[in-house]
């Protein structure tokens, strides 16, 4: 029951009755082990839980009394609550309801509700929570919908309609929906639907496949106030002199840092939705434009140890090479850069906490390739240097390079991908081959791969030499000296909150704080600590997430916690803090770790909310 | 010239002359590749030398004005500073002496004194400069020994004299002198002859063979003031009873934080002097009584695998794998639990910081061994776990492992080690045969090894399973569930400052910060951050030390500061902070981190100075 708020809850067996109508319900709450409460049953009325309903919204609510939907809003489950002497909602709530006073004789089937949203039970529960009333039903299944109007609107004027004082609409194919009073009703929480306020639904109904069913679309139909202008659908206009127009389609729910190259990031209220990121949101960090690249002529060049051969491999031949899949987490080394910039300011995109994201990347291993190539493990330091096939207007291509110790170990498992998530990789994250060197930072995972080389010195590339490494914060612009520090390779631990939000007003009584944990190295987050007094006292967060392998925790662990608002508390400051399995612990604060570049940003993430009275 | 308090030198050219005498002095200062300082000559007289000599002590330098020593404390190189206007102190020093006013014309041999005190020169430079007047010259070599007094003092009365109220004796074989006012012309600092105040001599010297020489003894002898009671030599009594009678005599420098079982740590003073620690003041953590071991009859158990077969070793059979040698820094898990104590109390031993040790270990590589006795590294999960030879009153010898990846990789180093910097292990180090993993934490560096074998699960030992793991500062005793944390293998970033000492009084002008900073897993220390201000602002150490191997560093850096004390300052708090290659960072603060044992203490290290008027 870790979020109440979006709980949309519907008794099938409930029919034929009117709101104003006295009722019982009976509750049973099981499940509980941490609480010793009694599994015995309450009484509770549907009246005293009405006028929670009328608060939680809306006439369009009470115009849908002929359907036996129960909405059990967060003010509900309170009451419930507060019926039930509960401490804490339990994870698990049996309702059976009847018409009379005599209750406790279910006169019709119950409903069990299970609210223990456990990793990847949590996605499929959540999965279905976000579809729009995916679980509503109708007593008689007759079709609602509103009659549909013929008034037409622009997409100009569809996208101006963002805010409840200017409505919120949406579009789903030609149509045009005024959602304003339903955003509350969301099951998946107001701040899920309106990431498509002004736009259509449809990008984000891909990514939550709940939505696709019969009884979501009619429940949109109700809102419909019209069509979208059918000569509105205007090619985008191509400006040939732009580098970037070339560039894919994004998905409308990344947040922009730069659209020239193209940076984006998932909001975090997506972000941690899923332990598989998404491709489409999965979080974008470009240098130069997309290049457009044909897999037929396709062509990557391993450059040939002395006594070894050059290859020139196209896509079938590295298909050809065992498969390897492997979950990792890429983290961008300016991962929360913004907290980094409150401190004083930095050269770099005003990444928030989404710069980070996990796929199931397959592909065919370095250590093969190179070693077809004729490359070994060697004594001397050498590095694998890569050249990517985006370049800038004089030519120059993105290039990064790792140790070749890395590269040649098997156990490294450094990928050259060609699958993300199970499709080819899209064209954003490096189609049509990318490297993906687990545990290190994004900026080695180089995309839209040309060429590899072995080398004995680091890649001469820019943004191996002049980037992508950590100063002490005494270092600034006049005095850095790029030569004295390692390029990064792996990152420290790190963890964010993703919910609530920063500024975000939370119920009393218990709050649910969740977010994402990840270390460097193939080394795995063994425990995730919540502060609700900014650093005071701690609980241990519940590790979500795939079970990790030593020495190979490439993926990152979601996480969460339910925890009681302390009585009184009319603020709370939220802090995470990870530990890895070399107990490598997160920094307090941010200005003693403060870089001129702002990188490695991996204090504790600190969030502060309000207290609903 | 990083610590002029402590240079003595001399002028070999120089002689035949009284104090009361004008001169000049050349000084010529090169090699200051950060100063654009010019190398041209200055002109500097004795005379303005003198009064600084006489404030830095005495009475008794004037008594050698006969011998053509010039002691070049710390006032004086700082009116050279002066003199030269150097904005700091160059890295070396050219001193030539003439007797005329027409100067600059050597007319004696110079002098040259380098005081770069980088990695192994640096030990040699400190070693030298420990001795008791090593660098004294004499014109004539006249033996100036006092006159020997027949007075006889008893072991006790010397013990009695350790702080300058009492005065401060020392004894030499039987010989006993009072030194008192030698102490603030110690070459190597008064601290560090302090150690030896009340006691012989002969530890200390022997640490530091520079003091072996006819003069160091020479000068000794002016300060002898008696004999030690011949029948003073009582042997110990050995009580029989006792499980710890026959642990082996340690060195009086070590601090003792228990004597059963012996637990000690080298004083800071010591601690960063070498590179290499000596043996007889490495860290001690044992947690049982040593084993008297008869190397003849050693021999070491290798459970076999299925199908292979197990190994019973002698020293010799294992001197007959091939030997590698490898610096390693081990440290214990509760390094710096002093500093837990102080936030709330904890289980464990007070370390302060000098639960760490660095040195040259040479054995037989653990995954050889493995080899012949049939193992192989494999998929599933596997552990080698390790029995000591010490063993609790109920016949429960200590036992730790490590998972067999580790154990079998080449790359992890992980030694069967029978030799400790050049020797045979001492005996508290696990004579006749250690395990060393590098990077490791030294719970699992098992001393007196009698067993090794591979097992599904971890080593089923107390200090694997109960022991030796970090939990979250909200879990207390009542609450703790061992099985909940993974056993601690690599231990996370560590640094701390071990001159100047908390309290101390350290002069205005600049002042020396030294410590060490060391990593797990093989992470190579990349940079120190100290801060004279508590945390505000920074600025970056300089790393000594041995060059560190990618993935292979498992020997700490040590690093120094020369700093200038803010004008007007009357206090410092010095904070230190390390990096490592995998940029992971020390914690702000200690509360936090707080664990109910204690262990994995690595916040920033503070110590809080005071600054002469």
């Amino acid at each position: 029951m870790s979020d109440v708020s979006s709980y949309l809850m519907c008794l099938w067996g409930v029919r034929g009755h009117h709101l104003h109508q006295r009722w019982h319900f009976c509750i049973t709450a099981k499940g509980c082990p941490s609480q010793t409460w009694d599994s015995g049953l309450t009484e509770f009325t549907y009246e005293s839980a009405l006028p929670a309903l009328l608060w939680s919204s809306t006439n369009r609510l009470l115009a849908l009394r002929s359907a036996t939907m129960l909405l059990l809003h967060r003010a509900v489950v309170l009451r419930l609550q507060q019926a039930c002497r509960l401490k804490s909602i339990p994870s698990r709530i049996y309702i059976q309801a009847c018409s009379t006073n005599d209750s406790f004789r279910p006169q019709y089937p119950s409903l069990t509700f299970c609210g223990d949203n456990s990793s990847t039970r949590g996605w499929k529960v959540m999965g279905t929570l976000l579809g729009l009333g995916a679980v509503l039903a109708y007593q008689d299944h007759r079709c609602r919908a509103a009659q549909e109007s013929t008034r037409i609107y622009t997409k100009e004027e569809v996208s101006s309609h963002t805010s409840p004082e200017t409505g919120i609409w949406v579009t789903l194919g030609s149509e045009v929906f005024d959602v304003t009073e339903f955003v509350d009703l969301h099951p998946g929480g107001p701040s899920k639907l309106m990431l498509a306020a002004g736009g259509p639904l449809e990008p984000f109904w891909a990514l939550y496949a709940v939505h696709n069913q019969s009884h979501v679309r009619e429940l949109l139909a109700q809102y419909k106030i019209g069509e979208l202008n059918p000569e509105d659908k205007v090619a985008p206009t191509v400006e040939t002199s732009d580098p970037y127009a070339d560039d894919p389609v994004r998905h409308p729910a990344l947040k922009v840092n730069s659209q020239r190259p193209f940076n984006a990031e998932p909001p975090p209220e997506l972000l941690t939705e899923n332990y598989i990121t998404p491709n489409p949101i999965f979080f974008t960090r470009n240098h130069l434009p997309v290049p457009n690249l044909d897999p037929d002529t396709y062509r990557l060049h391993i450059v040939g140890a002395p006594g070894g051969q050059s290859l020139s491999l196209s896509l079938d031949d590295l298909h050809n090479f065992p498969k390897y899949e492997i979950t990792v987490t890429l983290q961008c080394a300016g991962n929360r850069r913004s907290e980094m910039t409150q401190v004083k300011e930095v050269k770099g995109l005003e990444w928030r906490t989404g710069a980070i994201s996990t796929a199931r990347w397959a592909g065919a291993r370095l250590c093969d390739v190179l070693a077809q190539a004729g490359h070994q493990p060697c004594e001397t330091e050498a590095h694998v240097c890569f050249e990517g096939l985006d370049s800038d207007p004089t030519g120059t291509a993105y290039g990064a390079s790792i140790p070749l110790a890395r590269a040649m170990d098997p156990e490294a498992e450094v990928l050259l991908a060609y699958e993300m998530n199970g499709q080819p990789l899209p064209r954003d994250h490096g189609f049509p081959v990318r490297v993906v060197v687990p545990g290190v930072v994004g900026a080695r995972h180089v995309k839209w791969l040309g060429r590899v080389s072995v080398q004995p010195e680091e890649s001469y590339s820019h943004w191996q030499r002049r980037d992508y490494k950590g100063f002490s914060p005494s270092v600034d612009w006049d005095t850095v000296d790029f030569d004295s520090a390692p390029s990064i390779q792996e990152l420290p631990v790190q963890s964010a909150i993703t919910e609530p939000r920063d500024g975000e007003t939370v119920e009393s009584g218990e709050v649910t704080i969740k977010g994402y944990a990840w270390s460097g190295g193939g080394r795995a987050v063994i425990r995730v600590d919540v502060s609700l007094d900014g650093g005071l006292t701690w609980q241990v967060a519940k590790l979500d997430g795939e079970e990790q392998r030593p020495r190979k925790a490439w993926a990152w662990r979601l996480w969460q916690l339910q925890a009681p608002v302390p009585a009184g508390q009319r603020e709370l400051n939220i802090v995470c803090k990870a530990v890895d399995d070399g107990y490598n612990v997160q920094p307090d604060t941010v200005a003693p770790i403060w870089n001129l570049r702002g990188v490695l940003s991996n204090a504790w993430h600190r969030v502060h909310v309000f207290v609903a009275p």
